[in-house]
């Protein structure tokens, strides 16, 4: 066995414990955080990630290290870690490869439990001695690394972007990732979309700390709902499927997997160098522990954000109320190809609804077409569904500027519970304002039907999972 | 053979006549429109059609008819259309309906070439005989029908936005829908992007004027370039495949068609009685005559996107150029998914690109992975790339906030011609900034790589198809 693979043999044993996730809580959680490698030349890594911490809000404190010294920012910055003026938590690094095991001696001297390198030029650069040398280090001294070759963390409980782009706005959503640019993306939608995240991680190459680690991690923290990973690959199978397995029950986990084709996986093993494995068996291996797998970054993002906020039971019929029925139809078609039922209604709920006060042009069928309603006439109709009990999950399809729809929206869901998903589309700047309010209240928007009937489809799929398991450990 | 029925085929052939499409014009190009049922109450669509008009950079006549007369946005209000001060081109509708068939007769003796009909309670309330009776004012006096029970038309070229949402920007693409809301929703997009639109087209219940006659008078419209159809079924089969084979030699034609199965063509029987047909042999004719289907909201938007500006020869060899060699493995994944091939670089390129100046740990394959390059890496690689002549297509993928990601792009565009399809995430404000710059330049983006793959597998389709007529018909 090489000298490698025996410290990541041993290290998956200690990162099986409970100690390690205590260890990743100084990455998270730090107090003082060296950034080595701090440059004054915006557009920079070293002054994008410096500038992404001052920025982003972060309470403890931080210290530029740079050869140079002199101000960057502001902060006063050191010749070395070893120059810094107090003991560390973390250090963010983004000096050239040969340079990282030395900084990362020097980081734990000086009292850091956890490094997060930014730096490429490893093993996907055919360095793998240096990620040796690395890993000498973690065994000697403790120390957890996220990286190399990747594009940093973002907690937001801590308020630490120790990434970039910049990203402040706090929600629930942690996003692990093996792309620094699946994570980002993810984070930019989230933002624009009001619904921010707790945290995202960057991967790179897992020389220490891989995705499996950060599952346990999110499982426990409070401030994460769902957690959304891309993966090219489990660093180790097995215990990857323990942990998840165990993880879902408390927290949804969704994961975008690439690597589906040969020619994918060729290409997987080029930049992280992933062993992605048979992709049949991974997708088996999701649907038996529980896992949500989509298969493109939006459903990644979708069925994420359905799962934080969606409170199901697993049932298949899906309720449609729209004000267009052309969204109407392709709500119904997509809900047939994902195994949902949009089921007709009984005659006597249609009496109802006719006396409901909806417009005489409505189609009081399900899809149920408003035509052009005021956000009211979703209320009525949803009320009188409920009082049939006819539906597991309500789609409210807005598909026109519908002033009020929040409103509404949010009285309907302290009626009928977490089991409404909305989208909205075709709106305007109405529909971008209440969006924004519709996802501060934790109901989930969709810009299009077929997108939201998706995202139902993975978190009434996962509500059943887990019932199940429940039922069968009780 | 009842009286619609006959008018109905009457229609047919007058409409196949070049006539026909002189009709539309006064529809698009009138240059006084009045509309019946105006309003002072925000909210109420006889305000917001009318306050769109007027907002919208109109600059022919407004006149409002209501019979309480007055003021209306500034404008003075007239009691009937007959008491406008002027003869009429054009006139939208928003009164209920048993009053429209008067209101058309009004209409025609005041001049008018064309009707747009908001209102509904029509057919799909059981109210065929009004339409009956429309149909009897279109073939006694020649005027034109949109709708009735639609979200009315908006034709930049004109600056005319008798719809709503308020669309200004003019762009190239001309969206034709049975669904207001689908069209409302590119047009959004397409704003939102910085691309506009030509026009968009809420076809209603096609009483007169269809998906077929808006087909032929948008292959001849200087200001489109492409058109996106939803449709929920085609009122004349026959004539719409005859009329499409011909308009897309010249324009290319993407569709995405509800009803795909047995539940959401029940939808769409209720909503604009569509008799939808069978399915396959829809998709065969598309297939079989150059129609590009597509299967949502969203690509719809993004291959009518890809069509409007990129000018493929049909290979299907495509160059994928990343910064996120995550973002490449998934547009690999998809290609092959797509029949597309990223082939691998021959060794001579390779070298080739290892002295073009590139990162050391640039991933020198099909995708090339640039790490975290800056805008000209691109560049150079596309020039080695070009050289070696290895690409049907480029797809570059901006997977980070890369300032002058644009400039370069439009240079490699004038290099290399319209084959070069963007996909920019995880950029943050600088992507949102480039991605204008881009549309403005012709260069077509997308939000992920997934997407940006599926819309260049429609477009090099497109070109594989015309090309083939064309040699054919030789």
């Amino acid at each position: 066995m090489s000298k490698v693979a025996s410290w990541r043999q041993d290290g998956a044993e200690r990162m099986a414990s409970e100690q390690m996730v205590d260890g990743l809580s100084r990455l998270f959680h730090g107090r003082t955080v060296a950034v080595v490698g701090a440059s004054s030349s915006p557009g920079k890594l070293g002054y994008e990630i410096l500038a992404n911490i001052v920025h982003g809000g972060y309470e403890g404190s931080v210290y530029p290290v740079n050869p140079k010294a002199g101000e960057i920012l502001g902060l006063p910055a050191y010749a070395s870690v070893s120059a810094c003026p107090s003991s560390l938590d973390l250090v963010v690094v983004v000096v050239p490869a040969p340079l990282v095991p030395g900084v990362l001696r020097e980081a734990a001297a000086k009292g850091a439990g956890a490094a997060i390198i930014i730096s490429g030029g490893f093993r996907e650069a055919g360095r793998e001695d240096l990620e040796e040398e690395m890993l000498v280090v973690v065994a000697e001294t403790g120390l957890r690394l996220i990286g190399p070759n990747c594009q940093g963390i973002n907690y937001r409980p801590n308020k630490l972007c120790a990434s970039w782009p910049l990203v402040t706005a706090a929600g629930s959503m942690a996003v692990i990732s093996q792309s620094g640019t699946v994570a980002a993306t993810l984070a930019g939608w989230a933002v624009d979309e009001g619904l921010g995240i707790s945290a995202t991680v960057s991967l790179g190459n897992q020389v220490d700390v891989c995705e499996t680690d950060l599952i346990e991690y999110f499982a426990g923290d409070g401030d994460t709902r769902v957690m959304a990973l891309y993966l090219e690959g489990a660093k180790d199978g097995r215990r990857f499927l323990e942990v998840a397995r165990r993880a879902v029950l408390s927290k949804p986990i969704v994961v975008l997997k690439s690597g589906r084709t040969g020619a994918g996986q060729r290409a997987a093993a080029s930049h992280t160098s992933s062993l992605a494995g048979r992709d049949e068996v991974f997708d088996a291996a999701c649907r038996q522990i529980g896992i949500v797998r989509v298969d493109s970054i939006e459903s990644l993002y979708d069925s994420a954000k359905a799962l934080e906020s969606l409170e199901l039971d697993g049932g298949d019929r899906v309720m449609v109320i729209t004000s267009s029925g052309g969204c109407g139809i392709l709500a119904t078609d997509e809900a047939e190809g994902c195994k949902l039922r949009v089921p007709p209604l009984p005659p006597e709920a249609g009496k109802d609804l006719g006396e409901a006060g909806l417009l005489p042009t409505a189609i009081l069928s399900n899809p149920l077409d408003l035509t052009v309603a005021p956000a009211e006439h979703f209320e009525a109709a949803v009320r009188v569904v409920e009082r049939h009990g006819l539906a597991d999950t309500y789609l409210l399809i807005f598909g026109d500027p519908i002033p009020g729809a929040a409103e509404v929206t949010k009285r309907l869901k302290a009626r009928v519970g977490a089991r409404i998903a909305v989208a909205y589309l075709g709106g305007g700047d109405v529909e971008k304002e209440e969006r924004l309010l519709m996802h501060a209240a934790g109901i989930p928007v969709f810009p299009t039907p077929q997108r939201a009937i998706r995202a139902i489809r993975d978190a009434a799929w996962a509500a059943r999972f887990r019932a199940r398991v429940t039922r069968e450990s009780a």
